[in-house]
């Protein structure tokens, strides 16, 4: 093993990041290479830079007209340089802030700067990179986002524990988790990751069922077992419905437990309506980690992004930065909020008035960009060739049991066609069996 | 194993692919859920459209002013959608025309399209994901990049065989080569990477060496080892000397030998002059390979990509097509190169009048952003230190013999001085021991 992964391994030694790291994970280091050597070249190289791997003249990079005048309010700099392998520091502190700002719960807790990732799956697929061994197991809701399986199990060779999150009634089914959670558990380590408003679903905890879900975790942690969460807050914010957890769950879980670590995947590509920039973050917080043990564990995370895409896109982060300090954005914000929410009462309206249908069954939704059927009777795969083949109709069906529909991108004048064309239809296919 | 796998693995058996892919490479495949029913949806929803995860308004994505401004040249489409996973097509195809009329050898030859990738150690990290397994060796030339070790050992587990590719002659050391990959060949199969203009030799071989290189591949294959050859084609293009092999050597690799899998990594990052924008390409060509194939290979590599990053930076492919389509493009980067090419000039001579110096060493440079001093009786590593903190000058020392100069970062003006002060201090240390 290399001398510097040896030198992080100890210095997280005899902590929940250690215990939970993957054989990847010891193995990862952020050499002392090039780029860390051209980071102290950037502050003592008063004569000549000769280390970096850019062409520079009259003191600024070379750029393309094509590319300057295609960004205009970034300079040569923010938009073609390269960017730390850890992100760009102003933008790493202002999204920091904005987390500390989002999330009350946080008071009191220490947590790591959040490091540059090339989107939220990337953040995901990092943290399985550093913390999920073949034969592993993680748990994940079921529904859930399809790219968690690939991630996970073929990419890491991990097993997924999917574990209903839904049965009849109106939230969460609690006493399903608690049995899952607890099954997990008596292996040893329960490494589990929560996305809430979760993809497809678009539900999201309440108050209570939040209270729920921490102090499960925290009767894991208090019996003994280290625990794992990563918290997806991919569609952070997007709340429609007053009695809502206002916060991501990592807020409370960042300082619940020292045999708790919690990772959170944030970052604007929903947040700031910027999906293809490709720019999230990753976040550690533990009662069980200092300033040391973040350090150590934000090197190994930028080996796993140097030995992966090298760093993230540049101008994204600068770009970020602006709409941060734009006065305008807060106010954009709360509009295309107001858009999405109003087609969610729609919906919401659509399905009450729907709710006994034979073939579609709602799962609870309330918040992001999506709403699920459970299909009776048909299988969703059929339903959405139909509705895509004979009605113009695209849908998502997922597995053998769900239909996914992403309001976030339907009109409101046109979402009454769609969901009542939707229930004929399933109504149909399932007479015709 | 996914049924998906197990049928690009079908497509794939009795090719030169399917022998060299690892069990990750074996394992991944590019699922049927979200992103290819919402492919398909593309083509038929023409009355509404809810599979997609961005939220649209009036038939365009929801957009902050400050990203609006921030790209003008770019459409809200082409500035904040998600790209597709293999990349934009018109960007894949406009890419490809490129290496074609960059590369005549490879008339005749079949070659994949190109499928973007967040740059390109991406590309070849995503390769690394492919084709090596645990165990497994890959021959890189020493010197190399540091990230080959990172990526190839640290994270894929398997061993990386360094080869001096430079003696004392004025080129490449062609009977030490052949003798590598003669013996690695013995081990069933050959993996090795040719990165020319090599980071950070700043080496390019001449036609004589290319032919050489090209016969020795060739051999290896009639006497029946399979070869996975990738050419880490980042610095493409900046040759200096009228002697250089002006092509990459994957125009004839592609079309060498059934046995032979060429992949080409290359990308706008230093060819454009847009370092930070993460952007490459990676295109496969093999005598033994049909559309077919290069399909599930593609689809393969999609796996790849929508494990870790699910897609790449949108605007930097719509940016990328400009710079093509932009007819300042072509004498700006003309200007750039000339700019590169003085500096060379300038180097070479002061390499020159020093050519006897009793510590620093040149290895032989002639195109790209770097050449590189091997030290003899001194540590680069002290020797970079001190140029650093006495003098302000910043190099890379990498491992215990050589100094990286990135001449492509410092201006012409400060040439002399860098190098004459390079020169003086290494004697001095090599005196004080």
């Amino acid at each position: 093993m290399n001398t510097l992964a040896t030198e992080l391994n100890s210095q997280l030694e005899g902590t929940i990041a250690y215990r939970l790291l993957s054989n990847l994970g010891k193995r990862l280091y952020f050499p002392k290479g090039i780029i860390a050597q051209s980071g102290e070249a950037k502050k003592f190289a008063h004569k000549a830079n000769a280390t970096i791997g850019m062409a520079y003249d009259g003191g600024r990079p070379l750029i393309l007209s094509t590319i300057a005048e295609g960004m205009p309010t970034l300079s040569a700099v923010e938009a073609v340089t390269y960017a730390p392998t850890a992100g760009v520091d102003t933008a790493r502190q202002a999204w920091k802030d904005g987390i500390i700002k989002k999330n009350p719960s946080l008071a009191g807790a220490s947590i790591s700067l959040p490091v540059v990732v090339p989107g939220l799956t990337a953040g995901i697929s990092y943290i399985a990179d550093l913390f999920l061994d073949e034969g592993d197991e993680i748990l994940v809701s079921d529904p859930c986002w399809d790219n968690y399986s690939l991630i996970f199990a073929d990419r890491r060779g991990a097993t997924v524990i999917e574990t209903a999150f839904f049965k009849d009634g109106p939230g969460l089914d609690l006493e399903g988790i608690q049995k899952a959670v607890e099954k997990q558990a008596q292996k040893g380590s329960l490494r589990l990751i929560l996305n809430f408003p979760n993809n497809p679903s678009g539900y999201s905890p309440t108050h209570a069922e939040a209270e729920a879900l921490i102090t499960m975790i925290k009767d894991i942690a208090n019996a003994g077992t280290d625990v794992l969460v990563i918290t997806d807050d991919a569609y952070f914010g997007l709340a429609y419905e007053s009695d809502i957890y206002p916060e991501s769950l990592f807020g409370r879980l960042a300082k619940l437990h020292e045999k708790v670590l919690a990772v959170k995947i944030d970052g604007p590509t929903k947040e700031d309506y910027v999906w293809g920039l490709r720019m999230g973050f990753v976040t550690f917080g533990s009662a069980g980690l200092n300033e040391t043990h973040y350090d150590a564990l934000i090197k190994k995370l930028m080996g796993t992004i140097r030995s992966s895409v090298s760093c993230s896109n540049t101008p994204a982060q600068y770009l970020m930065l602006k709409t941060i300090n734009d006065s305008r954005s807060e106010e954009e914000k709360k509009r295309y909020k107001e858009i999405l929410h109003k087609r969610y009462q729609i919906v919401k309206t659509l399905v009450q008035t729907h709710q006994h249908h034979p073939v579609l069954q709602a799962l609870p939704f309330n918040s992001g960009y999506f709403m699920s059927f459970r299909c009776k009777g048909v299988s969703p795969e059929t339903l959405r060739q139909t509705l895509l083949k004979d009605h113009g109709i695209g849908t998502i069906a997922l597995g053998s049991q769900y239909l996914r529909i992403a309001f976030s991108s339907v009109e409101a004048e046109h979402i009454s066609y769609v969901y009542e064309t939707l229930f004929k239809v399933a109504e149909d296919l399932a007479q015709q069996r």
